[in-house]
């Protein structure tokens, strides 16, 4: 049998991994992630070692309903059942959505040419009760107008060290931001970020700052300085992760 | 200080209750209720026995967003502040959502007029991920309009033995269904049932047997067959706890 690439498209609620990327800390149990728990059920479907790549390394707790990943492999698994077959081996918090036979140079991190994250804010005193693991609990009045002020002032290439956790270890900070705009949706406030790559932490920074600014304690033009200084201090905080959701990678 | 009753209005995520009733196992932990859980909070707060009743005896996993219970207390707690300060003192999957004072002779048990549940079908091929502790997952094609002919059926007053499990301890068997029918919502397949009291497992049998109609299994007219035969050997499948939520109650 021929040996294949295929490219797979994943949706996974996070709140019950320590994220996308493989860990088995020496001596101890592996921890619990994304490509270790598919990369078993696939061996076991394929019978050989597999090594999956995915596009995006989401943290502990970050969900995901357009994740990318490629893999070799010599299959009699019919392509179009693929999706399925894997799927039926997973846990009920992954599905695999879509498996295709690519070509051989398809790469799933460096071909990516723009991403989609969305942060979810649930903006009512209420609790989010059984939404909780999908949403920040943020319940502070936000001026949606002036959050959508500074978000257009992201849009553009900058470098983007500022809106960066430290020790996000790439060279280049340079990265090209598509659109970011904010969007309400029943009892949410989400903020929708498209672009060409991301740097540690970088969409729960700019979720924060677009709260702090919502909420009265920064201007708009805090995106501005950010950027022109890259000075993550002048940034808002971090926000937790389970309100984050990737959502798609266009190649 | 008066001792006054209390009506509060309660949601719940039901994921990780074992239901609403609190329960002492003799020589074993107590189980976590949504009762137990509340009641040790407001004991905190009141610093006093609190005997509170609740309207609906939820099943471990339903939801609520309507709960009612009463309670009376002789608290320093003005009213207006009440459920906001046992919410404080609560785990994230519970939220006391009004407090009121009402007249010494109302009963949340016995003064319930109507109440509304839905039941959510999570219906398309894709998985739950993230909702899967919130709907029962279907996809199995279903007629829309058969399951609203079906439940259109079951408005009136009747006796729903045949719609109840096995050992739910009521003298009368007959009640008064207000109104039962079908939505679609984005990808859900919702069930709502309004009615005067329910059995055990009542709405979750209806649920099943709708489905039955939906994908062909049984004719709209089953629901009449039911009804006049009080046999539950004619009713479906009592689908899965997760996917029911209380919605209101009113008096």
């Amino acid at each position: 049998m021929e040996s294949l690439r295929y490219k797979l498209t994943i949706a996974y609620d996070g709140a019950l991994f320590h994220g996308w990327q493989k860990q088995e800390p020496p001596g101890e149990e592996p921890l619990r992630t994304v490509q270790g728990v598919i990369i078993e059920a696939m061996q076991r479907l394929l019978a050989q070692p597999i090594n999956l790549v995915g596009a995006s390394r989401t943290d502990a707790r970050v969900h995901a309903i357009g994740q990318v990943a490629h893999f070799d492999a010599a299959s009699r698994v019919p392509v179009e059942r693929m999706a399925g077959a894997i799927t039926g081996r997973l846990p009920e918090d992954i599905d695999i959505i879509k498996a295709e036979v690519v070509d051989r140079s398809f790469d799933a991190i460096t071909d990516a040419k723009n991403k989609q994250y969305r942060y979810s804010l649930h903006h009512t005193r209420r609790r989010p009760l059984g939404q909780r693991h999908a949403v920040y609990h943020c319940w502070t009045p936000l001026d949606i107008d002036r959050m959508n002020d500074a978000a257009a002032r992201l849009v553009g290439t900058h470098d983007v060290e500022g809106l960066s956790a430290a020790g996000h270890g790439r060279t280049s900070t340079i990265r090209t931001i598509y659109d970011c705009h904010v969007e309400t949706k029943d009892d949410q406030v989400q903020i929708v970020v498209q672009g060409s790559g991301f740097l540690y932490n970088m969409v729960r920074i700019i979720a924060g700052t677009l709260v702090e600014v919502g909420r009265g304690r920064f201007e708009p033009s805090v995106i501005d300085r950010i950027l022109a200084t890259a000075d993550r201090r002048e940034a808002g905080p971090t926000l937790p992760a389970e309100g984050l959701c990737l959502e798609w990678i266009a190649y």
